[in-house]
């Protein structure tokens, strides 16, 4: 047998999964682990403590779960707890009712029947609450296990081999690096959009119209990438002619709405597109196919009844009045934090920052001297992870760097999350705007 | 706009996603839920109850989940549990060190370092202890969102779209449904071959050669599927000789290991690929590739550290005596209803079993009369699907036909959970053999 006939090598392997990019935040995390270990083995270092702000992980940033949610999920681990004084009354009853509808009455079960009926049941009530009392079909609503993984699974529909022409998808810029690797890996071709960074990072249809123009060229475009509320930029997008659009230049729509819980201004609650495309009638409506992606690990649940807890049962815990306050205080703090960082950052020389609406982020331009973008350049790195290096090396706060998500060419952005507590994050906006200052003067 | 103008339809859809079947089961287990409901309806039947016996799901079926690891996902998901007297000190115990290892310490934060650190961790002592000391590399333990889709993953890799000839994929018949349907999504070849029947459900090194021969001259072989110990058919098939023809034939081997618990005959533990792979020595074990699938929702986890519970945290539970015990009951459970089967039908004419040695199924092979053969073909329906549907209706008994798994042209089977309490499957068996001749008198 000779040496090295491996089925599997960096050769062989299927060519998509190539194209998937190593995350540019990977080498930047694995630091911040490091300098963490080393702070607790003792090391003298400039700051006390790690402080983690680049992720929309809302428990790891110190959220506060749901009680009553866990208190069911609690229950339904282990159904001894139906018994335990520890358990309140409405718990052990939600609880009970979940148990009853599960096979062996265990949530360690397969429960495909739960899952593949009642769970949709469920959602259905949620969804047709939110819509305004638009009608909505159990047997549209597919769960999955995470997002990440269906949107590929979603986008390989639309991808045809016997089609002499490649599948396209707009991908708008900013957005979740997922997309893109989600493209690569079904094998379709990513068309980049740009928001308008001026407009607040609206959708702009013009942009949409215009690489849709030049796509065509080389590709066929099927399918329209759309976040709502943004990722990062939190800007929420279910527009009429977005979805006329897509009527118009035949373009499945793919919205990731995940953060639909977070909208936080009073002015402006949740709009799906669903709703909006409803309520443009069947002309538009028979013809646009949208498929919404939402998500339980982000969720604080205003209505909570699809909430972060591990476990599928709790799906089914409804509105309840402890719940209710608990994500009432979520969303006053996410609000407030927004209208910190919007009042810190706006005094900042260099740094830009969108008022936020909505998910769990701003995304502020930062402006990177010429000699700096030049030093992150002879080193082979992006200037905003040069910037966020230099940043966590000094302060120990952890940003994700704006080229994570794509950005206009020559302009940089870090995302900094909404997520710590209001105090926490205080301190953490006034660093990043004293250390950019430093950072500005050495660099200029 | 003209109306049907949608992106995506039956004719436009990815064809690979047609070449996955409709799970022949679907249509057999809505009646016997219809039939359920009727009969909490009032509805009069020949029988008070349907019994699942189609699936491999332990605790749908009545095993209880091993208490102890119930208790340290409880207190995860609800940590106020750690002050609970209704818990028992060495599960706070538990409990308290994974939650110290989370973000945020909490269950519901995303945790990717917990997840992509210490579960392989966990998982590679564990491997290690199973091997028999044989060294494992936590940096080749993967964790996934169920190895359904997982399969279509590693799948993918090897699928290479410049290659001219298509990648071929060895898929065993008997087998779990899954690896046709993830053959089909990865745009794969399957290339069936046998397992034999006469050897007791042996692989059959002579019979997977003739079909490779064969599949050489319209595709490129590439996989090997195996299942071990398998699925529907219970029997281990880790052999040396299964490693030296992939060595040589230059397949990367893909072992569903799934079952690699529930091994019950004291003169034959669990076996894994890995280590008789490593056995081998350097010259077969640089050459093959071996990916290895392991699930934590068949477990019952005889080192109670990789188990059935609902979300991550608990596979980081581990040996404890109360646990030890528990699932010492469930595995001479097993055994006992394995051995019970045997004996019931090897009384039966007309019925053929071979021994059961793990897993959690019987595979007997049903004589279906040529007249009922071609009543189910009348009908377009697979004999053994008739023979199902027959055995639902008149009994309340749900069995899972032969032609999901696949079987030998003109020979049926049905899968028989051992799952069930002694009692319950005393009572199945013995009412599948007295139906089973009265099928036989009706039709001959």
């Amino acid at each position: 047998m000779a040496v090295g006939r491996k089925v599997l090598t960096l050769d062989s392997v299927n060519p998509c999964v190539k194209g998937t990019r190593l995350p540019t935040l990977a080498p930047l995390l694995e630091r911040a682990s490091e300098i963490q270990r080393q702070l607790a083995q003792g090391e003298e270092k400039p700051f006390r403590e790690v402080i983690w702000c680049h992720s929309g992980d809302p428990h790891a940033a110190g959220q506060r779960p749901i009680t009553f949610l866990r208190q069911v999920a609690a229950i339904c681990a282990y159904p001894e707890l139906l018994h335990a004084d520890s358990m309140p009354r409405d718990a052990k009853q939600r609880a009970s009712r979940i148990l009853q509808e599960l096979h062996g009455s265990s949530a360690g079960a397969c429960n495909m029947e739960y899952i593949t009926t009642a769970v949709p049941q469920t959602v259905t009530h949620y969804l047709e609450r939110r819509d305004g009392g638009i009608r909505c079909n159990p047997r549209n609503i597919i769960t999955c296990g995470g997002i990440t993984r269906a949107i590929v699974d979603f986008l390989s529909l639309v991808v045809n081999e016997q089609d002499p022409s490649r599948a396209g998808v707009l991908l708008l810029v900013p957005g979740h690096p997922l997309f893109a690797d989600a493209i690569a890996l079904a094998g379709a071709v990513a068309v980049q959009y740009h928001l308008d960074e001026e407009g607040g990072w609206a959708l702009d249809i013009g942009e949409i119209r215009r690489v849709l123009g030049q796509a065509r060229g080389y590709c066929t475009p099927k399918v329209l990438c759309v976040i709502n509320p943004g990722d990062p930029t939190g800007e929420p997008c279910a527009e009429q002619d977005v979805l006329q659009l897509a009527a118009q230049e035949r373009l499945l729509l793919l919205a990731d709405e995940v953060h639909q819980e977070s909208m936080f201004t009073p002015d402006s609650p949740f709009l799906s597109f669903k709703r909006v495309l409803c309520e443009l009638g069947p002309v538009v409506s028979s013809v646009v196919q949208l498929i919404s992606f939402y998500s339980v690990s982000k969720g604080f649940a205003p209505d909570a009844d699809l909430s972060q807890t591990p476990g599928v049962p709790v799906c089914q815990a409804y509105r309840q009045s402890e719940a209710n306050t608990e994500t009432q205080v979520v969303l006053s703090d996410l609000a407030h934090n927004a209208q910190l960082t919007q009042e810190v950052f706006s005094q900042v020389p260099g740094i830009h920052c969108n008022p936020v609406q909505g998910a769990m982020y701003s995304f502020p331009r930062i402006q990177i001297p010429a000699r700096a973008v030049q030093e992150a350049q002879a080193l082979g790195l992006e200037p905003d992870l040069f910037f966020c290096q230099k940043l966590l090396e000094a302060t120990g706060i952890v940003l994700a760097p704006g080229s994570t998500f794509g950005q206009c060419l020559g302009t940089h952005h870090v995302r900094v999350t909404l997520l710590p507590p209001v105090k926490t994050l205080r301190i953490v906006l006034q660093t990043i705007a004293d250390f950019h200052s430093a950072f500005l003067q050495r660099y200029s």
